[in-house]
Formats: structure tokens, C-alpha cells, sequence
């Protein structure tokens, strides 16, 4: 995730805390970045591998056991893991040959803030 | 808003409550529906919409009032309101020459429910 985008979801900002969707209007940059993290979501692959990464027991997915639930190609689950990482919803460890994954709560704790008339302010 | 949308987002659901995003895996076709809501607030536009129409003293906009603030043409606001209708994210209501958007805030909720760990269950 970005530092920007870290910044907008209100980890780093300079107030220390959220954008208001629904409470002020965006600005453009502001608008840019947050795009990015639900657009992130907006693929139907991507939800179900974070379900699979958010709802297993422990909290942590080894791509191995995610590749098989799809009946999409092992380099476009890759890719959506990609995204989904890059958007700071999930981060991956690679331990010895595969790449183990897990939720990173923060982010969609603080989306679900924003979706949230009153923020957390 | 189709049916199929609201099921998925709670609404009309058999257990009559939300998809587990983060608490059980999502079925195939629930991913379908609540991905086209998350793709809704996947672009800068149409967030900074939905921000300048939530956040609105008094509850509504008129369209005559979000066009003007875009560098983007008016049939491109149109299409961008257009998909944040059919994700049951705002409501449009015609009266006289233009129309007048609100903020569906039970969909919001329940994203952010969906967001949130425990859900609303």
C-alpha cells in the first residue's frame, strides 16, 4: 500500500484521521486514492479470496489452498492477490515455497469507518 | 438497486442478515452482486459524487448542483450517477426540470457492516 494511500485511509493523515465520504466532499486526490482500495473490491474473484484469507481459522491462507477453489488460472489469482495487496487489504509472507496470506484488518476496519455516516472521528 | 443487490447486501437475504465477507468464504454468485456495489465506489468520480451528495445540508442535491463542479461533461456525470443508482448507493427523485439525489444510507451501513468483522449478525 502505498504511503498515499495509507495517507487517505487515515493512518497518516495530517489530522490523523479519515476523509469524510459521506460527511464532506472529497477532494480529487483524496477521491483518487480511495478509488483505488474499492476498486480493489469490485472484482468478484478478489471478494472471494478475501473471504477465503479473512475467514480461515489462525488468520493466515498459504496461496496453495487458494489456487484450487478457482477455476481460474494460477497467474490470475497471482494477480488479483496482487491487488488486493497493493491496495493494503491483505499482505503476504513467503515461507520457505509458498507465499502465506492474511487479512490486514486495519484497512477494512477503516473503510468500514468511512462507510460510516459519522466516521471515527 | 436490483433484487439480487439487495439480497446480497442484506436486505432481503433468507437469513434475513449480510454475506460473511470476512467471516465465512462468499459464494460465487454473492461475490457477483456485492463486487458490482464495491465497483460503483471504485472510481474518483463517482466517490466524490457520493461524498458531495451524502454530506449536503439538508439530505439532497440537485443535479444541476454536481454537473458544475466536474471538469468531466454532463452525460459523463449522468452515466457515473447512473451506476451509483443501480448499486442501491443514491436515489434520484424528478421534480419539475431536474432531478434530486439522496444518499441511500442503509446501503452504506451495510457495507460497512459487511466490512466489519463481526457483521451486524
Amino acid at each position: 500500500m502505498s504511503n498515499q494511500a495509507l495517507q487517505v485511509l487515515g493512518q497518516d493523515g495530517v489530522a490523523g484521521c479519515c476523509p469524510g465520504l459521506l460527511t464532506a466532499p472529497l477532494a480529487a486526490d483524496e477521491a483518487g486514492e480511495l478509488a483505488r482500495v474499492f476498486k480493489a473490491l469490485g472484482d468478484p474473484v478478489r471478494l472471494q479470496l478475501l473471504s477465503m484469507i479473512a475467514s480461515r481459522a489462525g488468520g493466515e491462507v498459504c496461496v496453495c489452498d487458494l489456487t484450487p477453489a478457482f477455476e481460474v488460472s494460477q497467474p490470475t489469482i497471482s494477480h488479483h492477490l496482487k491487488l488486493l495487496r497493493e491496495a493494503g487489504l491483505i499482505e503476504g509472507e513467503r515461507r520457505g515455497t509458498w507465499v502465506y496470506y492474511r487479512l490486514v484488518q486495519e484497512t477494512t476496519d477503516r473503510l468500514a469507518a468511512i462507510l460510516t455516516r459519522s466516521g471515527v472521528r
